[in-house]
């Protein structure tokens, strides 16, 4: 793959920014994860958390596994996507447990997982272990899989390596960050991994993600789904903001 | 418990300070937890942690489940304790997921398990879901549980409610922090959740103690372990201090 990584990143340095247009503000909504994801939250927080959720029309709620029972009695049928997290947010967990965490959660009524790459199996060359594990996750659950690869943390050719290896596992998404390590989305990031994912996989942005302006700026770099606890304050935003 | 607690804090605003004598820094490496719990670690890093441990004689390794197999044949019968961590560092994943990787890591070598309380549950008022979670892994695992409150993010009562929980729970310990919250281990914290324990329970101190004096003080304010990635230089600092 090393030789694939490298064409990759020489064509990418060559190809001009993408830009995408600028969605209408009605649409906004459903790009945004609506998160929560502070380890301190209550079940009140939750529970306000999936009723913002609804009356916003959020894409999704994104909650830690202990929460998905409660949440799925609170959306209901309503439409509102139920994301949880797998291996979060360290991604240092055994294969094992990530599946049977992946399982419970979509047994319990979730219905899109973002889990956490092994990062440093991919810095130790343990690619196949890295690719099998998210591969069981997939086709185990067959739910929309996400997986993070915490790009704060890789180097250029790791970020367009990991992007692949999600690519050929078979997930939905690639995703930037967790929002609990050293940095979270960038543009450029966001460029880069959509340019590596070839239309393969959609792009998550995610992590430091707290206003308009940068969740628009994601978006338009190439990110399909914004993954922030700032939603009902981008949104409130878009409203005072002339169309 | 509520009543209890508020004794347990009213008892211990008055008590004097604890004070445990200094130990001989020929014990010093029996104090300590020899930890690598970046999620970026490689494999040759979690190599060099071990064979640093089998050196200096550190009480044990602390390392994340997926290392567990292979710290386990690098450690061999060198009387390191091999540790690992469950649910770490948010403690928000199910219960279930919990004891899976708690019995998963048990069965892969480790022999003593940090694990995280459920934080969110705690403030929500279901107690007894987070010490069921707790009975449950100690009693299955039949290993030490060191049970990490992260004292940062509760209050002075919840600290203390926290402490008789893990004690009431059966496990080994109650240790502070995981390291990767907005706090770690302070000498107060220490000498609070040593009077709470009331003998009853060991006190693991973590989370930001990267020198000796650091170290020297949690353990005569009542710390029974230490966990620090910074073993090697608190060692190489007491070698070069007068005893």
């Amino acid at each position: 793959m090393k030789d694939q990584v490298r064409e990759i990143l020489e064509k990418y340095r060559k190809a001009e920014d993408f830009h995408r247009p600028r969605p209408p503000f009605s649409l906004l909504p459903q790009f945004i994860d609506h998160t929560l994801l502070k380890p301190e939250a209550s079940e009140e927080d939750v529970l306000r958390l999936c009723r913002e959720a609804i009356k916003v029309k959020f894409y999704s709620v994104c909650l830690h596994p202990c929460w998905v029972p409660i949440a799925r009695k609170e959306l209901g049928d309503s439409g509102v996507q139920l994301g949880t997290v797998v291996g979060f947010p360290l991604g240092a967990n055994s294969s094992d447990t990530k599946l049977e965490e992946a399982l419970w959660c979509a047994k319990q009524g979730a219905t899109e997982i973002d889990m956490v790459m092994n990062i440093g199996f991919l810095k130790s060359g343990h690619y196949n272990a890295c690719t099998e594990e998210i591969t069981r996750i997939v086709e185990k659950t067959r739910l929309p899989i996400k997986v993070i690869i915490e790009t704060c943390l890789l180097t250029e050719e790791e970020k367009v390596l990991a992007t692949l290896m999600v690519a050929e596992a078979g997930a939905a998404f690639v995703k930037t960050s967790t929002g609990f390590s050293a940095g979270g989305a960038t543009v450029e990031d966001v460029r880069l991994l959509r340019f590596a994912a070839q239309e393969k996989l959609k792009v998550k942005a995610s992590g430091g993600i707290r206003t308009l302006t940068q969740a628009l700026e994601m978006i338009q770099a190439g990110a399909d789904r914004i993954g922030t606890s700032s939603g009902i304050k981008i949104i409130e935003e878009a409203k005072g903001t002339p169309v």
